[in-house]
């Protein structure tokens, strides 16, 4: 397996080049339409100084994780159009349907938007040169090095984070020039670090490593929570769960009705032996657990993964024998919401938060 | 197992109701210490209205935990001289150790303090009726239900903290009719709640869940970190790790420069099919690793523990044989301190970052 992704990694190294050289005339035409888009006069910045609001052009630090089966264009949009930052999950996409959510997407919205791109997805360089082609402002990168896109993505205009769940790859994302790291706790759904850091660790720990923008994700579905990782040095925040219970999500009604009823320990990180994900106990989860009970090796268990599994529980509905990635803070959502509401609420909860903590009598 | 723990339980029942009988006679000569060394007009509250800082009779709403090995009289007085509430492990003490260490506790601070009590523990009798007998003002207990020993503690004018993970059980706390819970999340040190709940996550579950005061635990080591919790609906905090890097604390020295030299990621969840804890990766955690790693049991891993694993690392300084339990926040200290500058610095971050929260121009 280390082989063939070594392999991948070269074929991309090889195939990033000659993107980079067919794109880099298109540079000022981009930078020309970033600077329409994102330093627009128009846009009212709330948060006075934060660097996460000026790096995107956006007017609260609230970020919308690209997710598989949840965020198509319709979310995308409608969390840019409330003043957060809206992305497309490119993982769960063929190319054509990349193209197509970016496309509607730049339909609905006339503010900045994302991608997130994993790295190491079969489709990888079709997924860049679609977005370097359709001009996406900002990229989001995860699950592999970002020495390889990033330079090539800055020269072409666009932004680029990536997603980290130490302090060590941070520090290699900003050697790598990334213009922000997100730094994702072990309470976040889908797939997570092996070291198991939580957010309330690994904000401080990645904050002392790093002088870049700092975005802090995994357990955040609240204005408490957001202004909790502001004390331990975030300037933004990313948000996932939560944004999956809107009613913009691509995710299938099963799935968001069954995340609103979700309690604490409903969910818990399993497959460790291949990577690692954050699932809610159903009965593929409990065939899973029983393998590993008996110390299946990493094969057995991706033969009982099979393949479409997650598709088949988030966006077809399948609650027992779908995978169904969801974090922590799936126990703290009650409600299915416009993702409109969501932000505004998150937002009005950051601010009384904030007034509640100002009035501590000391 | 389950039969053992089940008579072990209704042994404590019967055996309480005598301690009960008793010592209920003491409760008003000890209601006057209390009023005394709780209540004391020279205290000064830096906290105004923290429920806390009044429940206790202490200056600043930090408490440290008492930990087996390495929370004995001379940590636990000099954090309470230090104005936070000091607290001896009983977990790790013989009844006489227990009533040696309370004895010159009280001779070394004329403040509040406490004992934690695992409530499973074999002594645990012999350690309530010393802990009456030398009128402990404050007890925590954990590991077990709260419902035997609360009334009976209180009756004899203890305060009763106990510690859970999960807002079920801190719902029963309060209708047992304890004075406080401290919840503690899944980055703790030691043992460890099964549903795996991070401390960002679980705060404002319990809070949403009781009305009582809550004391957030479990990846706490700073004042950034306190005050992130007090975002959440926290109103003090409990901290292990860090005041296990004290001088005053009685872990061997070979433990604490080892805690000190931590990184993220060198601690893991381990012991699952026994009782989860919290360890760092020595050679111990490897070979219970591997066992688990081929499907081993119970009963197979608790044969690989043996006796006194614990003392053997954390009190004798065995750093490969011994069980090391500790916290994520481990990977942010890098000093061994007096308990009084742990106390003083903390609570000096939390008052800037108070202040940088509330300069934030929204």
């Amino acid at each position: 397996m280390e082989q063939a992704l070594q392999a991948m990694a070269d074929n991309t190294t090889n195939r990033a080049s000659t993107i980079h050289r067919k794109n880099i005339s298109n540079r000022q035409v981009h930078l020309q339409w970033m600077n329409q888009i994102c330093r627009s006069k128009k846009l009212n910045y709330v948060m006075e100084g934060n660097r996460i609001c000026s790096l995107f052009g956006i007017q609260y630090p609230i970020i919308q994780a690209g997710m598989i089966w949840c965020s198509g264009w319709e979310l995308a949009s409608a969390v840019s159009n409330a003043g957060g930052l809206g992305i497309i999950g490119a993982g769960s996409m063929y190319p054509d349907g990349l193209r197509e959510n970016i496309r509607q997407c730049k339909a609905a919205t006339s503010k900045p938007f994302g991608v997130n791109v994993p790295l190491l997805y079969p489709d990888l360089e079709q997924h860049m040169q679609i977005i370097i082609e359709e001009k996406v402002p900002v990229v989001f990168t995860s699950a592999g090095s970002p020495k390889i896109w990033t330079p090539i993505l800055k020269e072409n205009g666009i932004k680029v984070v990536h997603v980290v769940a130490s302090s060590k790859l941070a520090l290699k994302c900003q050697d790598a020039g990334v213009d922000a790291v997100v730094a994702e706790g072990f309470e976040a759904g889908g797939h997570n670090g092996r070291e198991e850091t939580t957010t309330l660790c690994l904000i401080p720990a990645v904050r002392n490593a790093i002088h870049i923008p700092l975005i802090a994700a995994g357990g955040i579905s609240s204005g408490k929570a957001m202004l909790a990782v502001f004390a331990l040095g975030a300037e933004g925040v990313q948000i996932g769960t939560r944004f999956v219970c809107t009613k913009e999500s691509s995710a299938h009604e099963n799935f968001k009705t069954k995340i609103v009823s979700l309690n604490e320990g409903d969910t818990l990180l399993s497959m460790k032996k291949v990577v690692p994900v954050r699932l809610i106990k159903n009965e593929f989860y409990k065939a899973i657990q029983a393998a590993e009970d008996k110390g299946a090796d990493g094969g057995e268990l991706v033969t009982i993964l099979g393949r479409a599994r997650a598709k088949k529980g988030m966006y077809e509905g399948d609650m027992e024998e779908g995978e169904l990635e969801i974090g922590q803070a799936s126990a703290l959502i009650d409600t299915i919401q416009p993702a409109k509401e969501v932000v505004d609420e998150i937002w009005n909860e950051f601010v009384a938060t904030k007034n509640k903590i100002s009035s501590l009598s000391l």
